[in-house]
């Protein structure tokens, strides 16, 4: 699994209790899930349809950093089943997984339709190991 | 259960799709669930520990009136179970269920603590059925 | 009058004092209008015409629950009056309370249009008086 | 009255409509009547006390510059009156005006002190009469 | 050059380390220049197409009113290059300033056209120097 | 330069003529670049001090898949450089680039401090070259 999308902790992202909001952190995982999701079957047209369990491991507090990483666990004929991991980018401790996160790829009016893919595309250009 | 809190679908809550953006809608789930468990367990301080499937059952469009509903299910020793419904206000279609989402009680160094509930709290007044 | 939508404040809902930033209140309030009002209207147009003067009795701080109630008090030909106050969800203080807030019911080209109703509407489910 | 702070309305101010939502521009003037009292009294500890009844005269669209203008009326003890416009700074159109917004002077604790001000303050430099 | 929008430093634009976020005050000064553009070039489509190095000198806090200035300094055949500056509007104090941010007058299809204007246009009216 | 942070461009994000806004893009590369600076210094209390000129190659609109990338240029002795640039994850066309961000390494008082490092930090992983 790699880890792409950081976030930094502020103010804006807090409940009362001066943690990091719950709700928050499920918005930037959709988004994150979406990305994938669009990337891999290229079309821009997907949507959620299901999330498995949740688990909320470890919380999050104001100035930590973040990071979001997902792949792909199953391709369906019109879905794509993903796995999500959301860790601390300094300790890499763990903040949740979700096993299963389902987006379906849809037409322009919105109806399943196949996506023709079988297996996770890659890319051809090497990643250099830098930690940033 | 009681349904309360609303909302109005506004093009800030869209997908670049035209419609309600998942993660919108569960920033929405979780503010509303740890209101009620506030409520419920008359301690400001409770986090989210858990949230089992949740299946998109339909969505929702710009303009939309959507209205959330939650009831308690269980009581624990530290925590409080509740299960969850989002519907459209008008059509009273079903958007998404969640069976259980899971919110622990904390003291104020964020550790599980006893909150001494073991039932639905009821309130004094009487509800009239106005639609509204 | 009934209580439906609840807001937690959070820290993005906050002025530079720390308290419940005013203009926060009012665009929650506008929405709560906005959504009584279509659904006694029963058309997803209508805009606000008309606000009464408000007087801010208390304020709310970080982490409290707050709730508003609107209900309908003068059916016009084109328009809807309602009353609406906020309130301190546990304590039940009073926040603020607007006597009078119009909306006027319009057509597709945004010109006011007879709405036909006279009453508020009542739904057919009886709520139970859980406290939640 | 001087014309200050501007908007351009964008996609995330507008209601389901298509028209700047009446909440987003609520929560405008609030934060531009604090900056006013702030300036004036010389103490950034103001809170909104009251406000006059507001007419919705005309809309505002999505790309449209709206500009708010205020001006004190009324010095109290621990008090300051203003009165205020919004207007379409193209066509000069006025969108609302409210003829009283009280805010009050608070001291650390959040109770009302006195401000000593009696009139307007008037700034050194000269304004150009540039349109920007 | 005259300052204008004016904004009050909410918990909401802050980072972790509870200063002024810097890309909020990017994203303000943005908007700003854009609604100076329109004004000055009679015509609702424009587009950034360069920014300047910018020097942050100072920074501000929670509860600081900052304002922003902004003046043309070139008219080109499509574009409009503009001075600005963002200060503390209580102790006048530089925040930062940038020597050129160039927008382009666009058509309908995004195509830079002739705006027709060589000088800042002025406005009828007198500004009054009154404080606020 | 490795590619990190990716954003999906939803309605809440654009500018009125309905392409990404300009300051919305500011506000994402200020934190990205904020995270990377964290990271490479290991010190959370970072501020931005100066970004070198912003060339606007190409926009995107309403359901683009946008990637940032940075990568350290130049380690001073309170600073660090870093030089940055914005492209369309899907068509890999160029959006924005910026040779030099420079954030500077603060003390908890808010003064420059030695961060000691020299060199950019790279991590055990090895990164496979999944597209995603």
């Amino acid at each position: 699994m790699n880890f792409h999308t950081r976030k930094w902790v502020k103010p804006e992202d807090l409940n009362p209790n001066g943690t990091l909001f719950g709700g928050s952190l499920l918005r930037w995982i959709d988004e994150e899930a979406a990305i994938y999701a669009i990337v891999q079957l290229e079309n821009p047209h997907v949507v959620t349809k299901y999330i498995s369990e949740i688990n909320f491991v470890s919380s999050a507090k104001q100035g930590d950093i973040i990071e979001m990483g997902i792949t792909a666990t199953d391709f369906g004929n019109t879905s794509l089943t993903m796995r999500c991991e959301v860790r601390n980018k300094i300790t890499r401790k763990s903040i949740l997984t979700i096993d299963k996160m389902v987006f379906v790829n849809v037409d322009r009016d919105g109806n399943p339709a196949p996506h023709g893919k079988t297996q996770i595309k890659f890319i051809e250009e090497q990643f250099q190991n830098e930690d940033h």
